[in-house]
């Protein structure tokens, strides 16, 4: 007995996911239980490339999720709608979902996966993150017996790319950005990628698996990498470091009363460009290559590379997922969900404000060429409890000193107190850039 | 109802994995449905520091396998026996087993994949390669959609330590190797690690998963690092690459008649120090760090990267494999195995004779100071076939001049032909030196 498999979207990873669906051979054999019943497109004209059967297309994609005969769907049409009803349909309808659509997930994953619970069917979203590479299984099952303690990682394949060729070629953001527009590495709109909102979505879901709870999208912190300058990339690379695009969720360690580490789950969730000491597994993570890198006790450091997106990687995924719910819907009985595989946290998670975040920042001042500024700019941090690991005057720039600061481990809040202040004084004409350093 | 397990040994990774199974809370749900119910110790001196029962111990291994209560047996006592025989009468017993002992699944998978298939239960190994890396676990699922090409790997935390550090501190193999001996990164009798026999378990463990089929031990090619020296490692920062142990398991694309991709499974597997591209992905893996690169296709490059090896990585590693049994013991039915997590290929993979291999090769050459000698060289080379990438004479080295070859792809039998007429010139002393190039 086959399972079938309605397709809904066939534009890269639709074609990619019904690419390998079609030529099986050399792959697991449960891909040949597996049968594309029918495909959802816009136009009838689609597909055209494809050995099928021409009577497995429909226009109407809402036929494929509400038809009996379909046991597992598959989106890949992108976008909040349909793509979001569609799915809650078929999950109505008693079907399996696999999505590779993270806006969807990160937005409407409690409703969805609480639909599917209610019905008993699984929702495996491995594409959404890290296009093919295998992040989102692991976490669920491999890693299970860890308490896991953070996850960061470079999610954003267009950002990344820009970051490592504004790196290479000591480019500003804006000619990169265009050049990436031109050679399709970037949108027309980069608003999701450059600023950070892609990232967002992707770190919600892998905070939501990685600490078993559900994540509110707006309470991410989130910054792009508009600001990011040449000068910045510069100075970084003489102090040893690379700028990168990270998401982070982080397990905050709060030590109680009796010394033993809290259970509790407060989370600190951001995305930000963020300096990256060279010798960390993550600063070689160069071009539109994501990595994710996730630290659990006892199993330490663990990271996942490849690339993240593009029609092969994110159809593996899609596929993988496929072929998950089939061995289960060969082998399960009617009664239980397989643990490793169902999604069943309901609480949200406690996400922890940035004013009480704990990192090292990197600072650029510009100052007036006066003695004693950087007494000043010392006092003034001093002040706030910010102790600095370096303050260098860097050089001049538009007859203003320049001088880069690297502080100790601080909390959030009171490292902005102390730039509030020092914002007052005379000697300081601007702080051009303000970055968090890992 | 829990579920019973029974642990053999409770050496470093049999500790790590009770104080996991002891300590549920902030791991996964699944955790607190496991129960250890019996501990085999050679004395039962051992295990003092663990919170549990004394009665859970005993050093009767033989009364864990055969015990009608324990649905589970983890074997974490290492070497070849009695591990095999106690995995062997554990599987007769209808008990699933976790191992992570790659020297028994290398030489004896054949015979206990075959009982376990017979009995219907699982054997899994996941902490038999790269410690607490999800590998095993990703190349069954994750990774199922692809027709895959190649697995690469840094999977000896040992030799890459002794080669990082030579690399570091420009020092010899004899210094670092009794060096690294008194830190207890290696073992007093190094033999398994620098002449390359536990990366020839892991890639043949590797090889059989990626490419569904059984491997013989003993057509491994295997060479160790014992020959590297401080020279090769300097010539070949120079020339851009490091130098690793590299454990590599290679589909040959062999092109048919009508110019189609044959699928036979003609597979290349070698371990041997290998010439990295700095720019690869591998060059950065250092220190005891492991990592594994796997090609297939649609996917292209994923890799997986953490520490492969110590207690808590390992014990991660068990746990995960003990969760994904129980998992499926809740769930499924009792007719099937489960597709993903069986192991239910039976015949053996062709493996490529050396000579046959195609890859590119590093030389060193000391030779008599006198003109024409590099064209010599060349023309051997050429006389065979091999088409040189760089030749250059990089100095003096006990009165004689050093030359260093680096050639394009070439079969291997060819490059050999062509070293045994250089070995005939004159004006050459010697070949200190030959390794391939990734």
């Amino acid at each position: 007995m086959a399972f079938k498999v309605g397709l809904l979207g066939l534009g890269t990873v639709g074609t990619g996911t019904a690419e390998i669906l079609l030529s099986p051979e050399g792959r697991h054999p449960l891909l040949q239980e597996l049968e594309i019943y029918k495909i959802g497109v816009r136009s009838l004209d689609k597909g055209r490339t494809l050995q099928i059967d021409k009577n497995v297309f429909t226009t109407d994609l809402e036929s494929i999720v509400t038809d009996p005969a379909v046991d597992i769907v598959v989106e890949v049409i992108g976008g909040l709608e349909p793509a979001r009803t569609l799915i809650l349909k078929a999950i109505a309808g008693g079907k399996h979902v696999v999505t590779a659509n993270k806006a969807v997930i990160a937005r409407y994953g409690d409703e969805i996966f609480t639909a599917a619970n209610e019905k008993g069917v699984y929702v495996l979203l491995e594409a959404a993150v890290g296009g093919g590479i295998p992040v989102i299984q692991p976490l669920k099952q491999s890693l299970g017996a860890n308490r896991i303690q953070s996850v960061t990682g470079i999610v954003n394949g267009t950002t990344n790319y820009i970051l490592t060729r504004m790196a290479t070629e000591g480019a500003d953001f804006a000619d990169v950005l265009a050049d990436a527009q031109k050679l399709g590495y970037a949108e027309a709109d980069p608003t999701a990628d450059v600023d950070g909102f892609d990232a967002a979505d992707k770190i919600a879901i892998l905070a939501s698996l990685a600490f078993n709870g559900r994540i509110k999208l707006e309470q991410i912190y989130r910054e792009g990498i508009r600001q990011i300058s040449a000068a910045d990339i510069a100075y970084a690379e003489r102090l040893d470091f690379v700028i990168k695009l990270l998401a982070i969720a982080k397990r905050e360690v709060t030590t109680s009363a009796n010394s033993q580490p809290s259970t509790q789950d407060n989370l600190q969730l951001r995305v930000h460009p963020t300096l990256v000491p060279k010798t960390h597994p993550l600063a070689n993570i160069n071009g539109v290559y994501n990595a994710i890198l996730i630290e659990g006790e006892p199993l330490g450091q663990v990271m996942f590379y490849g690339r993240g997106a593009g029609a092969g990687p994110t159809a593996s995924a899609v596929v993988a997922d496929i072929m998950n719910i089939a061995a289960v819907l060969k082998t399960e009985t009617e009664t239980l969900p397989h643990p490793l595989i169902s999604c069943s946290h309901q609480h949200y998670c406690t996400i922890a404000p940035m004013e009480e975040v704990v990192s090292r920042f990197y600072a650029r001042f510009l100052t007036r060429d006066q003695p004693g500024v950087i007494g000043k700019l010392g006092t003034s941090f001093g002040n706030h409890g910010v102790s600095l690991e370096s303050i260098v005057q860097t050089g001049m720039r538009d007859h203003l000193a320049e001088i880069v600061v690297v502080t100790h481990d601080v909390r959030e809040g009171n490292f902005r107190q102390a730039l509030e202040e020092i914002r007052t004084l005379d000697a300081v004409d601007s702080i051009p850039s303000i970055l968090r350093v890992l």
